[in-house]
């Protein structure tokens, strides 16, 4: 995580080469998650799935790492089911355990502008509030435990699905003739305005800071979206909800995936529905 | 239409009740849309499809009803293409002819706020605006012909995209053990936001003014903007452009309508998703 | 048209070289298809399309072309509500018009293997059957004006979900392990089984005969079955009719057609969707 | 199970009533599975999900269930990964455990004619084919470890699309004017036939023996088709895999699920589709 202020920071990665670069900004590096816990007073996780958050905690729990007072905050974006499991068996070892999964991408990583949705009691989201206003701009109390997740994957699948739609709309648009330039603006002016037509319309040259612009790099990349509509579909699943449009939204962005376009933003998948021969 | 300050009002329609009710306002009826052409600087017409329009313009121009001066403003909901084709049949017989779809229901209608999208030169769009400013607030000029049609048809497009993903998201959130509020206001706050996440959430309580607090009633109707969803297929298909999401929207509208729900405002597709037994 | 034994060939073709080819097998080639119906006692057509159909039609009635003993044979597919209105016209002006979509391809063609899907009443079937009995091998009534070419967008629509699906599901069975031709046979011998699965599995190997097996050539071209599905999704929106797969299915082969694969058998959409980086 | 000749039957039910109802019938009952395993040559188990596959595996390994010689047969439906991990943790505790879901319903269970889908070395699936034989007709060898639900999962998977593509079909059919019945005769001689339309037709009236015509009882529930969707979907995520059509199949059932539909045969979907005013 970030080198903060005020607070000696003691780390862990897998990458040696991560830990030796916090140590040279100052960080104090750990071999082992249950030791740097066991030192800590507050420890942030941030990991890439349900499997490795789940199998992390049970490190720690079991090389001897949880303390009383200790609070846990997971920055991870997983499963709402997963987190409220780690949760119970954190409080069955005696210490705090809070989701607080993050959005805002490296640009807000960089610039402490980060959002921070976090699942937990009245008084643990007070508790982790000031902590985590060090690295974030925002810092939203969504209920309680999972529901920090909970909030994450069901935005995140209606930014895909408004991403998705903006990008076929933008395409008919265009191909019925309209100037994408003034489509843009009567949208944005209408009830087809969302977050992505406003910040970050998928069309090259309307939003010059948009990722579009520059062949789609940076943003939000392909493969977290497909990640996070994994994560919304297997809720779906598990709660036997209903999400047609989420669900082929995910398809979508599986189908991006298979052609290589994992790293490119989100909204490359205008320029993958588009006609390049121009029929 | 409306009855309009400074203008003499001539009318059609074929419905007695309505012209009489007009004429009772002052408006002078006709039995004949190409007398009442004759009769007109300016004719505006709102119809209810392709074929009705195709067909009215053909019995004006049939029926002698084209002076050279007039100008036709046809702000039905139809295909662009059809409203290309009747332009060239009206330029043909020497009179000008645009297209202006509106928005903004019947309310937008009672206090003259509504929108209009024209389609047609940028003389003409000038030689209409001062009209139409009388009946609606925004007057946009969308490009050459058609185009109107065309910015319609994308927007609400877009719309019930953006209606149909916030009601699944809306329903999943809340078996997800969400408090709809809260997580609505996170969404307003990020990425997921949307026209209609901020005015016409679909979820009973969250906007005290939107439809979904009083039945669904009032709004737009399910069965406007499934017909304005099969507009979309048709250019869509017309144009070799594919359009996932707005398809499957589409037929998630017209199951809808299967159901009987036609008149409701479209926001009721988050009734039809919930699992009313909670299971 | 083929050349066709027992019967004297009368021919128009838009085309120099068709005609040349046809006049040169025995056929009397025409320049004008008000003429060609006029010297004729059956008339077959096969057009690209809705709007070629009704203008040909036209051409003919308006060119006086109609003799009262003339059997008018439409195997062109489109929209069964234009073989219902140009049925209209043609009996208005004293003759008589079946639709008789085909399906069989070129191999059909050539080998007098075709299926005629006939709508017309009883009658005309009888008139048509010996005819079409000269052309293909199965010559089905399938009621009244238009049921022709309805029977034929519903079974295409089918045909094109059945494809769709299967390629997804040979693509999941293989990423999953299983080996392609023993889940293949096992599919054959469930409820999984169906046209698509017996003769033209999309994955290359499992069935020699299919196109699969030489690169995708020949066999029922992308281009085609996408415009099928968008006969089916045109009839689909004015009968308020749902369709979510095959609605679905019409934006895949849509894409397809974006990436230029309109002429590939359309058992490619396997190729389109498996993941060619393995990943 | 099954009572079965030739074999001492042990069992073990969560429901005393069941595990009553097999020992009136000559059976062994037991009040903990690790015993009765210690007791068994074979033991089958069919569960209704992952988790209690799960947990009973360990509950049996960890209650010292295991003996060398016995051959676990798991028959429930599951994700392939978790038979996958079960066989690694038998394996490791001395025994042999094979998947081997099953089709057939209860029909084919009372009758002896299910199909068993076995995952395991050619060995084990020799070991274990002799027993299936007394349960099912048919017993198939479809790959290694997890293969036998992964060969379900994706039949399923097609079936479930087939049979909601059909009931789109039929239903247009029908709007379009087409006699169900003839419809379904040239679907079924035609290249949009399946085991649906062959077995299945979801319109009542079609075939007598179909659950449509007893207002869609009995045959396969709704609830367990979305179940195997359901897995479908989760192992689509996890392997990269699209599968547009097979995901919003999900979705369709889901929504129906949410209607109140699960005991009713799967087929019910056209019911859902068709639209009861006639609109």
């Amino acid at each position: 995580m970030l080198v903060y202020p005020g607070h000696k920071l003691h780390v862990f990665d897998i990458s040696k080469e991560a830990k030796d670069s916090l140590q040279a900004k100052g960080a104090v590096p750990y071999d082992n998650v249950a030791e740097l816990a066991k030192a800590s007073d507050f420890v942030v996780t941030m990991l890439p799935n349900n499997d490795i958050v789940a199998n992390t905690y049970d490190t720690i729990i079991g090389g001897g790492g949880i303390k009383n007072q200790t609070i846990f905050i997971d920055s991870s974006t997983i499963d709402p089911n997963v987190a409220k499991a780690v949760q119970v068996k954190v409080k069955a070892a005696g210490a705090t355990f809070v989701d607080a999964p993050v959005s805002g991408g490296v640009p807000g990583a960089k610039n402490a502008t980060l959002t921070f949705m976090v699942g937990g009691t009245t008084d643990e989201y007070q508790a982790v509030k000031e902590l985590l206003e060090g690295m974030g701009k925002k810092i939203t109390h969504c209920g309680g435990y999972g529901m920090g997740q909970a909030a994450k994957v069901c935005n995140n699948m209606m930014l895909g699905i408004s991403m998705c739609g903006l990008a076929e709309c933008m395409n008919l648009a265009i191909r019925l003739g309209l100037d994408p330039k003034v489509f843009s603006d009567i949208v944005n002016a209408s009830t087809g305005r969302s977050w992505a037509s406003e910040v970050n319309n998928p069309v090259p040259g309307i939003i010059p800071t948009a990722p579009a612009a520059s062949g789609y790099a940076g943003g939000f990349a392909t493969g977290l979206i497909t990640k996070d509509l994994g994560i919304a579909s297997a809720v779906a699943t598990s709660s036997n909800s209903p999400i047609p449009l989420g669900a082929l939204t995910h398809q979508i962005y599986r189908t991006l995936m298979a052609k290589g376009l994992a790293n490119k933003d989100f909204s490359v998948v205008y320029d993958f529905l588009k006609n390049a021969e121009g029929k």
